[in-house]
């Protein structure tokens, strides 16, 4: 089960009470803040986002309004007290901006910051709930996608055929995970009799700042939920290319191409004001589109 | 005549919907920006303070909470393609930040930057309508506070007396100046004739992050209005110490010895949601002190 909210959607300067980007992707328990531009930590606080839930940070690229807020949060989190480790996974010259600036304040973290430069596409996180894996996105300087998919959820007990069989609850997270229950006397319960299937695994594909780029749709194949940029209305798609972003028709054409369950645009440049035009253009090419909007979680 | 805007007044962590330090000093047509924690750009749109009136910016020392803000608000400078020259008075080590930060993005300013790092007490501004004065002040790291001194304010036009002379408009600005005028026929008007006295040049001082310190007073002596931080209330004194911060009742005591006109404390930390026992407790040893608040103009 995953669910998306959106901290800030809107591209290089803040305007309109837009900020810039940064998602947080939560999967039961675990919250994956993907970019953190500046304000995000005030932001989580405004949508009571807890900073101790967040274990791994993933920065697409280093344009400042993706990543300005994270020495903020960083520090933060150390003032804080915070103890457990904490995974950066993110384009290598970060790590030196960010020890710098540790230096010259004279900071030690309070915890471990684990810190792993992106270099090829490939698997970046494989824990027991999620895997991640990085793709190289077409942008003015390097840029990275992420692609999030949720490993088998538990099974759900039936809590009516459970009490029939008598089995204590203590052995319920053995039968979540798959297993049969043997009674005392060594009787089989087989665990289909006594749970029901899981939620069907999800997965989130995150595009970052890109150009049209139709090899992207191999990536992003069929995937639940797609955020594919759209910083431009479809009438600008020159500054679009020129500035390697895309429009709203080209976000919607690959997530037609990508067969996906639905489309979520954002990174809205701050010309625009009024934003309904947005969801018009794209929702005529792919039909199952929202706007990102701030402070709106998204249920995958 | 000056005008002091509050845009953060929170210390470390932003808290209870208080941002970190940030002044806006307005002197007439230019305002000058005095340190510059995450979110100072979102605040100056807030409180419809206009980035071209920018020329001078101050960073007092390296903690974020003092200039996580700037690196954004050079950036957004240049996004919206400033053209003016911009001069930043900091501590020496915030140049090899900011030039990182360009570089990895791949940018260069649409503007003239000049980093004047700060090295000593002295001035370090010194134009027609005012004068900078840096001084050390004493915390964990190199910090340094500000002394802005107004210099002598333009006469004003006596209105009638003006008409009665029958002096046009075009020679007013030199009678602001203290010039005298000279009719057609060759007659002297005295500029005290037909001018009044100016504004009474004001000064502010501003003590940045520092532990209780005597030698202060010296510096700040008879200023208009002295901004001291109170990080903690009186009871925390030993914390304050620790930290090298202030509470409010050393504020108002270097304020009191320092004869100065009014007192605004700030920096508050995050541990207090209720802000009361500030006033209270620093008026009781100097009777006109404000706090520090978010969004408010003090006239100085």
């Amino acid at each position: 089960m995953l669910a998306l909210t959106i901290l800030g959607n809107n591209s290089a300067i803040p305007a309109w009470d837009r900020n810039p980007t940064a998602h947080i992707l939560q999967s039961f328990e675990e919250c994956y803040l993907i970019d953190c531009g500046e304000g995000t930590q005030i932001q989580m606080s405004k949508y009571k986002i807890r900073r101790s839930k967040i274990n791994h940070i993933f920065i697409s690229h280093l344009h400042g309004d993706h990543y300005f807020g994270l020495i903020g949060l960083l520090t933060s989190m150390s003032l804080l007290s915070r103890m457990q480790d904490l995974h950066l996974h993110a384009p290598a010259a970060l790590e030196q901006i960010i020890n710098l600036q540790l230096n010259v304040a004279d900071v030690k973290l309070s915890y471990q910051l684990y810190f792993h430069p992106i270099t090829e596409n490939g698997i970046i996180v494989n824990d027991n709930k999620i895997t991640v894996e990085s793709f190289k996105v077409k942008h003015r300087i390097e840029c990275w996608g992420f692609l999030f998919r949720e490993k088998k959820n538990p099974r759900k007990i039936n809590s009516v055929r459970v009490k029939l069989y008598e089995i204590p609850t203590s052995y319920y997270e053995q039968l979540q995970k798959g297993e049969d229950y043997v009674t005392k006397k060594g009787t089989i319960i087989p665990n289909k009799e006594v749970t029901i299937e899981g939620v069907k695994p999800k997965s989130y594909a995150y595009c970052a700042d890109t150009i049209y780029d139709e090899s992207l749709v191999e990536k992003i194949k069929s995937v639940d939920l797609l955020y594919h940029e759209a910083t431009y209305l479809a009438a600008l798609h020159q500054r679009a290319a020129e500035r390697f972003h895309s429009t709203t028709v080209q976000a919607a054409a690959i997530a037609k191409k990508g067969n996906v369950k639905k489309l979520l645009i954002g990174h809205f440049s701050s010309k625009y004001e009024i934003l309904d035009e947005f969801l018009t253009e794209a929702s005529k090419v792919f039909e199952n589109t929202e706007l990102a909007l701030q402070g709106v979680s998204y249920r995958i």
